[in-house]
């Protein structure tokens, strides 16, 4: 590992503070260096406050006049809710800039790169780019592709059972297993599940971390007719976030005004090609516009189906727990209609396995190379 | 690792020479060491030749006289199909013996390690017993319990379907998983499937390793009925192994003697608790008789269901190729009636994880500690 990598990755170490509380920004990490060492850094903690580059120049106890700064992401030029860090570099007399990746947004992609070297800084590009954009996946579909990132979640048996023919789902995966889920919702803006796991489970679908603390995401309930019972716990658990009914126009008044009542906020999106089922793609766009730059689906079959079908699903988790339950009717992860030949099954990239005590987490994308 | 250890490394790893020819006997390797050097090496390899210490006495080109030897399993003491290995170390002069394991025979266990300390021999024991049990996994079932040892293997999706909704399954899994999947039917002294398999892929059940060489194994179909149709691969294809028919009474009298007109040994094994099905703890029975101590189990959802609820299998594995096909209608890997309550379902032991291309391989016991 270069000295330049080794920096860089300190960067992306600081970046990842910010999970869960930057979105829809995107994570990112500075370390001003001088002569070899660390003499600051700083992280995007939080959305509307200072960027990692200005964290990092403010907590330096020495002028930073000269030194090199390390950062994930290109350094911004424009005005938003901050002004533009790369005006700041250059007005603090940064010598080098190092960034892992540009920007994704398209409408500023290079410019903060362009600003610093017109004002004669040195910018070097691509250090740890690999581990830069996962770092920032949610943020670069979001910026580059207008919606949000989509994380399909499911746990089953070695079978590929997500319960066992008496419905009977807990609980599949291990302790650790299910942890690591809360860890991810606390990272994200919302989770979505389908109707039949409300009127089967009756989640609260809030975060409940070891530790205690967490942020829970916007609820997001597909539910095409309006069946969800007014007191299910998804819209009267204790939270400090709201929940999203995704519905059609076959849902009755009278229900709509109760659950309004309640606050929940109603989607109605038909889905032209498929009546009596929710537009999925107009969901996520209706998402992004929300601000929502990320969803955790932990759907049943049919939810899981159609959300590949309908191409809004980045990557996938399978927390796959070593145990075999069977059962011609046990219900699987993904469902509906189905792919009919093998070749042109969804072929998933960038695989990671991990595990969580026994359980073994595979993970992998959708799209991509 | 100790010096102990490195010795019996190494007779284990000698021991896997004869994978595949040595069936129903143990894999047995042996090394001789003096001075801290090894000056002769042999292994056990095929049934009804010398054993593993015979062959490294044997291949010594000085006298072995004071010298120590490493075997992974306890020498014989009685007379088979050799005479006791025991007996020769004593004649050699043979002053230390470090082995792996104690015979598993039960008639047997304990009985060449009192005959080499009644001789004045030093007997170490218990030397990487762990790993010496896994290389004879199958010995130790076929002999301590008189039944063949089961592995049940699949090829499913990360979804958990084995074929899509239209049947296709090929191929599923990687080039290198279907290559390991031959290695393995080379070891193994049986291949079982049911009949639904052979309707619908009609396969040959037989070895092709990249190399070209490989042993069938007796390939074996659950036909309860004897619908096997007579010009299927599996009965006609060319190979030095035979095939067994497990049927029951309500095979037809005609097809049955065509069968045997072309070679097929015929078992019929009605279930007297569940009429018109095959009895598979008895064929397994019967399989042990015919001096079989292995059967993989390439079995579909109902076959493998079946042979798990009857308690028959000793160990899995599940080939997960990372694409998804989905289909409620698609075929899973373990179907029948399955376990209602997850509390209740299967948990494997001694999980091991491997890499096959972009494959995983998850190998579990069902059994076990």
């Amino acid at each position: 590992m270069s000295r330049h990598e080794v920096f860089m990755k300190r960067a992306i170490q600081l970046a990842k503070g910010g999970w869960g509380k930057t979105n829809p920004n995107p994570l990112v990490g500075a370390v001003i260096v001088r002569d070899g060492e660390i003499i600051a850094e700083g992280y995007h903690q939080a959305l509307g406050g200072p960027h990692a580059e200005v964290e990092a120049i403010n907590n330096s106890k020495q002028d930073v006049k000269g030194s090199t700064i390390y950062v994930n992401l290109e350094p911004c030029s424009h005005y938003g809710k901050t002004p533009p860090c790369a005006l700041k570099l250059i007005e603090a007399g940064i010598k080098k800039v190092v960034i892992a990746m540009q920007d994704p947004n398209p409408l500023v992609s290079g410019k903060g790169i362009k600003m610093l070297r017109d004002a004669g800084i040195e910018v070097i590009e691509g250090i740890l780019e690999k581990e830069a954009r996962v770092l920032n996946e949610i943020f670069i579909k979001y910026i580059s592709q207008n919606m949000p990132f989509v994380i399909m979640k499911t746990a089953m048996t070695l079978d590929g059972k997500i319960a066992s023919v008496s419905g009977d789902s807990k609980w599949i995966s291990s302790e650790s297993s299910r942890q690591q889920v809360h860890v991810i919702r606390d990272r994200v803006s919302a989770i979505m599940v389908g109707i039949n796991t409300v009127l089967v489970d009756n989640p609260a679908l809030t975060t409940r971390l070891n530790n205690g603390r967490g942020r829970d995401p916007i609820r997001i309930i597909v539910d095409s007719k309006g069946r969800i019972p007014i007191d299910s716990q998804v819209i009267n658990v204790d939270s400090s976030s709201g929940v999203i009914l995704a519905t059609t126009s076959l849902i009755d008044n009278e229900k709509e005004k109760q659950l309004k009542d309640r606050g929940v906020q109603i989607l109605k999106l038909d889905n032209p090609s498929c009546k009596g089922y929710v537009d999925l793609n107009k969901l996520m766009h209706e998402l992004y516009k929300l601000e929502i730059d990320s969803v955790l689906l932990e759907g049943g079959g049919n939810l899981n189906a159609a959300a590949l079908n309908c191409g809004i699903v980045d990557k996938v988790m399978f927390f796959i727990a070593p145990k075999i339950i069977g059962g011609i009717d046990a219900k699987t992860p993904i469902e509906g209609e189905g792919i009919r030949l093998m070749k042109d099954a969804i072929s998933l990239k960038n695989l990671n396995i991990q595990r969580f005590d026994e359980d073994i987490l595979i993970e992998g994308y959708v799209k991509g190379e």
